[in-house]
């Protein structure tokens, strides 16, 4: 195809010799060469289709024409630094603003999407994000941040940036010379309980001791890894109502898992901190494709308002109508549900490289009175912006909202008839084209069926489906396709699922349920209902057997994950 | 005109309505609307041509119907991530390799160009010089970081992103508490140094000291901020030979700011600290346009090197060949100096949002056995590598870099008979395309003329012409303009530049320098010496009378500075 200029072996070679090796590609065994793409489909250098069930990014469809013809012309005619003024961003200023609540009025361009480091927990940030964070702390007066369990947007702010480790994976000789300085500080937390708060996640770690332990015995550079990690921050559980600490079967699990961030606060403020912001993604994305409980964030907001906070939604991966219902993600939780700032990347420019964060004009003021000017080169420049308006016509125009509704409930009917057939599946859950299918090796101890989510995206990719797994064991297929996916794409891909699911679950030795009918089913049953039932009781017996031939090295491939 | 979509005043009425405040504009009291550019020439709402000395992120012309045709057609075909083969990514990134030294093979793309906060010298940062800092600490295995004195990329990575107060305002009110903290602490710095280290730079600020001083007494917001502000970083002096520490007088001003290096080395190590990079512009550009003597970064590099860290050169704003008589400036000080880490920005993309990082394949496979996965959603996508490329094909093709010795030249030579007339001109420096004009007072104080700076901004801008004034007093006149500059430009921009620096010495009481022949001066003397005169001993009596009717409030108004 004329839209290949090298060969592909050549390609290959380039990238080996001249591309950074941390840079990983999808599918590494036998990656794709894409040279064009359309809607929701991509073409490899053959000419062969692959339907595009993970580029949340190509929001409206790779390539529209209308996005590619706004950002031509305005190419063309100007673009420069938003220190001039140009109609482009004070109108996309005013259309976004009319999606959002009244409250929510300034917006800050930037440019950034998120950078990612596929080392849970450190492993998203943006511009955004960063702002995000800088905006609050100067608007509190206060410098700790909550963020959930498995949080993916950078959640220590930049520090996070330059600290790539896995702190959970440190040597314990690294760590032991420090144990008695943080011991000997004066309201000291055992370094053990400090290092491993992602999984004690009600270890509250604020800066000072986690600086004197960088300054005395464990000096040089993992010290001050940890430290950048942990500083001013501290992880609340994440609100999964599948596999968290309160489930399905809690009598209120978004009050509980809201009093889990409130107690937190108060160990905090026994502490002498001081909440900044809590911060979180409306819907986790890598964390898990996790929907909160209804009721979560009023609550949480409730709690980090009285201590002085404000809240800070991500909708990095989730917004712009994604959701079907709603044109935010945060929105599904109620007109009463208000955050203090929004953070947007990703389908905001369709694969363009913008990003913005909104806030109240309360927010905004106090860090105008700081006296900083707020400067970034290419954030809000005209040709962004021509495209983010072409974005947001076409989501109108095309009725791309209703789509993710229809599209989403006909894709999660199917999903959940293949639940019904398949004990791997051990859960369905998402809103409109945000999609979740979590895999478990059991549904009663939710083993998480890790290689094998791994083989189902290897099986799909063969059948040139390109569908991704991600949470923090890796186990959660993730659908999140490009807004304008046809009831007709999901039927395939569920044809497609149910095949390889029978598959694995004879390697597993896991015994089909008996539910008749698969791929007819019609059940009423849909995302949309807020509370699911998460444990359906049907289960048959399963047993523990070790996967027979399950591909080698499954884990150790690199798959579609999270972008 | 029909680029123009809203009145003006609507324009200004929605940007104060829905744009961050922090986010300023040029010319505030009567800003420009620019709605279309070409070239080196941005037009406002009425039609209005302006030329433009400043956006050297429009690096081979405003709109360049080549590198607009590559984009527009990348982007109807194809725009995804680099998780997928693509022939344009490694294609542009054979391509950026060939212009730099062989061992500099490895490259990272990220996108976000540098986002400022006008409160030096806590200013830029950008994915890129986040980036560098991580794979220099990753190597390495050492913390600390130097910079330049005035460095604007972020000079403690990104943490500085959230560290925007000054630290040299902060009230001493908050930092006496901490004093005495400091000063227990084992091998403490005095606060007051530690504080003021911009001021005096060979104060060494490690993390411990910083860390205390932030957990007692202060507290809070503030304690933090100083805390992330000096984390595992330290200030050498700018190699300044004009207002600097050693001078054009120096006998070895390459050597002796080298040595500085090297002692804030020697004090790292008396505290056990280990460096991990030395980082710098290679030629200042928000610090003042400032060239440093030829040899400097050679010794710099051999004194880092022994300490067992490496060399970043930061090309994000004079790179791409502006410099004329080399691609890239750090090339201007000799073959015998190679990076071991190249970032680059801004002009890359001719406005389209795109960065790059480049380092040996060392650098690169020690970052990659870390484990690490590196992801960028919109780093290396097809669209951004084709602008790339197209901007190298135009670079080339229209001799861009012959143009920058040329009119650089030119213009250098019109601006130091302009010198030789005009008291206030203190001296001109610069290479190629990147020169500044700093603006003194007195010719033997040196003392800034910063109003003044600010009232040719102003003055200029009635004429029709963008020119900025930066430096760390922000009295440096700043060229840089987009590279298709021409000789009449140069000699319009001389031209007008004439009366208004008459005027501005008659408020002042300086007189007027005994040469005749201004503006048809033809001296041999060039910016491309490596060792320029930089007190010539023309010097009148220069009273130091107080300007008489400068326009008030010049400080506090918000004219072109860097980008």
């Amino acid at each position: 195809m004329s839209a290949e200029k090298l060969d592909k072996s050549k390609t290959l070679f380039l990238r080996k010799k001249h591309v950074g090796p941390s840079c990983k590609i999808f599918f590494s065994q036998d990656p794709i060469k894409i040279v064009k793409a359309k809607g929701q489909y991509m073409y490899d250098e053959n000419g062969q289709r692959y339907l595009d069930c993970i580029n949340n990014v190509a929001h409206v469809g790779h390539c529209h024409p209308d996005v590619v013809q706004a950002g031509a012309e305005q190419m063309g005619t100007l673009n420069t630094n938003a220190r001039f003024l140009h109609d482009n961003l004070v109108l996309y200023a005013q259309r976004l603003q009319a999606t959002l609540p009244p409250a929510l009025s300034v917006c800050y361009f930037v440019n950034s999407g998120n950078s990612r480091n596929l080392c849970p927990p450190l492993n998203r940030s943006s511009e955004a994000n960063d702002l995000a964070l800088r905006l609050a702390r100067n608007f509190t007066g206060h410098d700790d941040i909550i963020t959930l369990e498995n949080a993916y947007h950078g959640h220590v702010s930049s520090l996070i940036d330059i600290s790539p480790y896995k702190h959970h994976q440190l040597p314990d000789a690294e760590l032991r010379p420090s144990v008695h300085v943080v011991s000997a500080a004066p309201g000291g937390v055992h370094v053990n309980q400090t290092v491993h708060s992602r999984i004690h996640p009600f270890v509250y770690t604020p800066t000072s001791e986690l600086a004197m332990l960088t300054n005395s015995g464990g000096g040089g550079y993992l010290g001050t890894e940890i430290q950048n990690l942990f500083q001013s921050s501290a992880q609340a559980p994440s609100p999964d109502v599948y596999r968290g600490r309160y489930r399905a079967d809690h009598p209120d699990p978004a009050a509980a898992y809201a009093d889990d961030v409130r107690e937190l606060i108060d160990r905090a403020h026994e502490k002498g901190r001081k909440i900044a912001a809590f911060i979180a993604e409306s819907l986790q994305s890598c964390g898990g494709q996790v929907v909160p409980p209804a009721g979560y964030f009023q609550q949480v907001a409730a709690h980090v308002r009285r201590a002085g906070g404000v809240v800070i939604a991500d909708e990095v991966q989730v917004g712009f109508g994604r959701v079907g219902s709603h044109f935010w993600a945060f929105q599904l939780q109620g007109a009463d549900f208000v955050p203090d700032i929004v953070t947007m990347g990703k389908p905001i420019g369709n694969g363009h490289p913008m990003s913005c964060v909104v806030t109240t004009a309360e927010v905004a003021q106090a860090f105008a009175s700081s006296g900083m000017e707020y400067f970034n080169t290419f954030g809000g420049n005209p040709v962004s912006c021509a495209i983010g308006l072409a974005v947001l016509d076409v989501i109108g125009k095309e009725d791309l909202q209703g789509n993710a509704v229809r599209v989403g409930r006909r894709l999660s009917d199917l999903l959940e008839a293949l639940k019904r057939k398949h004990p791997l599946i051990g859960d369905v859950r998402g809103r409109g084209l945000f999609i979740g299918v979590e895999l478990v090796k059991d549904r009663l101890t939710l083993t998480p069926a890790t290689a094998e989510a791994q083989e189902v995206i290897y099986k799909l990719k063969e059948e040139k489906i390109l569908l991704s797994a991600d949470g923090p064991h890796r186990n959660v297929l993730k659908f999140k396709p490009p807004m304008c996916f046809t009831p007709e794409d999901a039927e395939l891909v569920a044809a497609k699922l149910d095949p390889v699911l029978t598959e694995l679950e004879e390697v597993l030795g896991l015994k089909p349920l008996d539910v008749p009918n698969v791929g007819k089913d019609r059940s009423k049953r849909t995302l949309s209902d807020e509370h699911q039932q998460h444990h359906d009781g049907i289960g048959a017996p399963h047993p523990a057997s070790a996967p027979k031939r399950i591909r080698k090295e499954t884990n150790s491939r690199i798959t579609p994950a999270a972008d």
